[in-house]
């Protein structure tokens, strides 16, 4: 795996975070390392982008997770939920575009600590 | 990163893949591997379940491409297409369950090889 950049945003702890991209208002600032900036190109503003993000402090041994941090619903088991905690803790994040200059977008739906490393861009399918 | 599990399906070549998950009709089989399988807990048939897979045929080196194969519409950068050439070639995939028969599930709207490893299986955000 290679980190293509990093994200800069405001959320310093994973209990500030939205729970999901569809529920925030938080903006940041995707930072791509040069080497992979000609990847960018046909990205603009107001589009929506799909970025996915390695949590790279979630657990990756854990297998089974009280959904939402909510016990009542009992255990279930990570693949059956959007946990951070997972073997291979990916995340993936539907965020607008707000402005691009060089390797740096602006990005608004944030639910990403600050510092999270970034593994890849992807058109949104529909 | 750990493969959690390795796809079983018909499509053998690039050249038979359908372009994308929205577009196709092909089953085939997740077999998630013995030491992961309690993270399946709580998936059922009927639901669409999130499916990234390591595209481990994809070439890494490349950053622009032309989308879809289409000449016409110039080189774009591959953060902008769907493009399975990437510096991290991971797919995404919304696949609907049919079964589910312990590690193995079977799931409708592949668009992915045959034997292609598995990285993470999340729920379906809406």
């Amino acid at each position: 795996m290679q980190f293509i950049g990093v994200l800069h945003g405001d959320i310093a702890s994973r209990e500030d975070a939205p729970k999901n991209f569809d529920e925030s208002e938080r903006v940041g600032t995707l930072e791509i390392y040069p080497e992979y900036q000609d990847g960018l190109d046909g990205i603009s503003p107001g589009q929506t982008i799909v970025v996915l993000f390695w949590l790279h402090q979630a657990s990756r041994s854990i297998l089974k997770v009280y959904p939402r941090g909510d016990r009542s619903k009992g255990l279930r088991g990570v693949f059956a939920t959007r946990s951070p905690v997972r073997p291979n803790p990916i995340a993936i994040s539907e965020l607008e575009v707000q402005s691009i200059d060089g390797n740096q977008i602006k990005v608004l739906g944030l639910d990403i600590l600050d510092g999270t490393p970034i593994l890849d861009i992807k058109k949104k399918l529909r």
